[in-house]
């Protein structure tokens, strides 16, 4: 309710999603106002607003009196010149909390309500408090299929929408949590060579020991500006990219980076974040992958088939062409876990190595013979053929070697971190079981994906028969402090278990 | 995971409940660590540990490579010199967000479950957005009774417990929504006159245009530390002090700084919320106002019972003597709403003078008698007329002026702002309706609490005949910002219907 000014100063702090403003405890407003330090205030300059929390400030080299320090990214968000006028007032509670508080209790809301929703959550009205309010509310199986499809056509609508303008735009996506799953640095080339468009961006390892992201950074350069990915998709059919950088459905990424440290996760939210990114993007034909396993992040059939009918209902109604994949989720995919223990697995493959992970080989086809069924001149059943034969014939291998050189070349290095300790069978018999989360942690602490040689290289896998004393992994790192954490850690629990035959863990789908 | 020492360095802001670090861009350990502005960071010196926030300083101004600053409450908390060492490390989630997440799963949780809870938060382990999680979690009616009475007995262990020493420490609290209830501070005079002990601690208005700490504040000091208030106490059994100095369930209070701004109000969390406080407080004799009415907190009476069922049941095992009274909710109690109008029509009360509010008088009595009948040695029913007798023969008066005197004695100027307004009648008739949201919302834009001799002042009530053009009620204000603010939401909605004798809004419960 103050008319009264202060001067914008941009002060060196650099709050991330969050803005900060900093206002001088001596400062004529701050007493007037009754402001209180983590406060919301609304900013307004020009007739431009943004919503800050407040700092108070006590030292006037940060601040003075008369004075509103901005935190780098607000005062980025505003584009004022420092010293310009402001004026601040307290910031109302986003309107559409009320949905929110509605959703807590119980009722059901509409497509209005999560476009309200989305639209304060994207244009920064929601704290993060907010924001954990809202996934909790609408978290588990707080959503029933109706306002799952309404959310994911909302966060859908919070950003820009790409269009390639070809009939059939073809992409993947695994919904995380096997170590080594790095199936798209082959299913995109594969399905690039048949001629399909495949412009995959992929994320960073965020709790992961490696992304697609980090790993395909091995090999080339991933961080592309609009123009770059255009240009390559153009003339290659396919990229291998890091996703960071569109502004493809915002309000997934400002979610995500409160449910991430909250660990909590929920199948309808999974279903939400992926198609809106994927209809973001401009895919018009999709292939989930879905792995079950006891240490997976699907731990039960009936589980995974619920997740798949979600996904059918959601993608159905938002018009795009989408089959989910059941695959096996028991342990690791491939040899390697950590960024270039699994870019040399990528390699093994596409080069037809003898020594190539037939897991790996034989998984990437499959998800590609899927995809190339897409294609409307291809038979059914016939997808896995074709696939097959255009690895097994170089020209994936050849098409990878493009995609890579006209995303920019790296010198490739692919010798893992130099300390290296052999964690061994405690006694005789076959591998039964293989802790995916364990064998991931392990490498984390290695220093993955962080240190890109970091990791873990698997020597046995299940039903192995291994002799006591005999290798099970490698670790490696780069650090010393690292190389003990990982040792430590694998000491207390190597994540493999050794018995009979019998023992061995069965697959809960059959192949 | 690094063992590199940074140095301390005190930075003058002011961030609240929440701990910020600040570390320089260039810093090696920031680097070295993979550390991300806001990802919450472990300060370890000399085995003292903090959580903090991370904030990225590009400015040397504020922090230098090689020093990690620290917000002012960071600061003192770890109370060491500025420059003495410490190391960062990457913070861990809190243990308990595991049953957290379980709770979000709809899981029962056990006393231990809430113990871990209620130590995480109290040892600030929990950022807001996890206390979000969790009050939603366990918000509506996802705690069972059981739980219920858990998660209590968790926040009054989580802090201090006050000993009076006395077999009966009586005390009332009543959940809130009714502009101008000021009865505890008629019920503390009587009660205390009769000898019986009362050593009540109050709120400031939040979200009210006065708590009973606001208006207290007009007569006397109310900001006491511990020593003074059991002096106090100990001399005239009673007194009237605000509550926001003692570490008296300190979870709670963290609780409620996330509740607040979320708008969320579960009853469990009333519940465990006040039984907590005043159990910590030492109270052994409790009586719970619920006022009941569509515009008041609780709208039905079915709720109001439920909400009794609740109260009951937890106090019972938690050995506290509880009774619930449910009283009328319709409208404002008393003429005045706002710390100076509030603390006339208590002392007008006080001084017997024929026209002080009878609803304020007769709601303090039925109290006051009610808490009086604890004592053993009064019989059932007779509460009401010592209550009486002790306010007619003066008795309370001179107790309340001996507390005043005791807690320290202020000039008193009971003339509300100069400003003022009449809102008057648009047609003839009786006031049907007063819209208690409406009424308090006008006294907050006429200024208070902040400004003491804001607010409205009723001249009408529930019943009462009106002509066109006779005033309804005034609003005062200090300041013309805040007048005109008052004055156009008072245009847009006068809080008052008229109608018919029979459209008059009948209580919801019989007295």
């Amino acid at each position: 309710m103050s008319i009264d000014t202060l001067k914008i100063r941009k002060v060196g702090i650099d709050t991330y999603h969050e803005n900060v403003a900093y206002l001088n405890r001596e400062c004529s407003i701050y007493r007037a106002e009754g402001f209180q330090a983590l406060s919301k205030i609304l900013v307004s300059v020009n007739g431009c607003k943004l919503l800050a929390v407040l700092n108070v400030v006590d030292d006037s080299f940060i601040v003075q009196p008369g004075e509103l320090g901005l935190s780098q990214q607000a005062f980025k968000y505003l584009q004022v010149e420092e010293g310009a006028l402001v004026t601040v007032n307290h910031a109302e509670p986003p309107k559409s909390m009320d949905a929110v508080r509605r959703k807590i209790n119980g009722e059901r809301l509409s497509q209005e309500d999560f476009n309200e929703i989305s639209n304060d959550i994207a244009e920064t009205r929601y704290s993060k408090m907010e924001m954990a309010a809202f996934l909790v509310a609408t978290g588990q199986n707080n959503l029933d299929r109706d306002e799952l499809l309404f959310l994911t056509r909302a966060m859908l609508d919070s950003g820009e929408r790409m269009d390639w303008h070809e009939p059939l735009v073809a992409d993947k996506h695994c919904i995380g949590g096997i170590p080594g799953n790095r199936t798209s640095m082959l299913v995109v080339p594969i399905v690039a060579a048949h001629g399909m468009l495949i412009p995959k961006t992929s994320s960073r390892a965020i709790t992961s020991p490696a992304g697609t992201a980090d790993t395909m950074e091995i090999l080339a350069d991933v961080n592309l500006n609009p123009d770059q990915l255009l240009e390559i998709v153009r003339q290659e059919r396919g990229c291998l990219a890091w996703g960071g950088t569109a502004r493809l459905a915002p309000v997934d990424d400002m979610l995500i980076s409160v449910e991430r440290p909250l660990g909590i996760d929920s199948q309808g939210q999974l279903v939400a974040s992926i198609l809106s990114k994927k209809l973001a993007a401009g895919s018009t034909h999709l292939i989930i992958d879905i792995p079950v396993g006891p240490t997976a992040k699907v731990r039960h059939m009936r589980q995974a088939l619920a997740l798949r009918k979600l996904f059918e209902f959601v993608g159905d109604h938002l018009n795009i062409h989408l089959e989910v994949m059941i695959t096996d989720g028991r342990q690791p995919i491939g040899m390697g876990i950590g960024p270039v223990l699994e870019a040399r697995d990528v390699m093994k493959v596409l080069n037809n190595e003898p020594d190539a992970p037939a897991d790996l080989r034989q998984k990437s086809l499959q998800l590609a013979g899927r995809i190339i069924e897409f294609d409307p001149d291809v038979r059914g059943g016939r997808g896995y053929a074709i696939a097959r034969d255009i690895l097994e014939s170089g020209r994936a291998c050849a098409k990878m070697n493009n995609i890579i050189k006209a995303q920019g070349e790296k010198a490739i290095d692919m010798r893992a971190g130099e300390l290296c300790h052999l964690v061994t069978a405690k006694q005789d018999g076959v591998v039964t079981h293989i802790d995916n989360f364990q064998a991931a942690k392990i490498a984390r602490l290695a220093g993955a994906p962080m240190d890109k040689k970091a990791g873990v290289d698997l020597l046995k896998k299940l039903g192995d028969k291994v002799t006591k004393g005999e290798p099970l992994y490698r670790i490696h790192a780069e650090f010393p402090a690292d190389f003990e954490f990982a040792k430590n850690l694998a000491k207390q629990n190597s994540g493999y278990s050794i018995g009979d035959d019998e023992q061995v863990l069965k697959p809960l789908i059959a192949f």
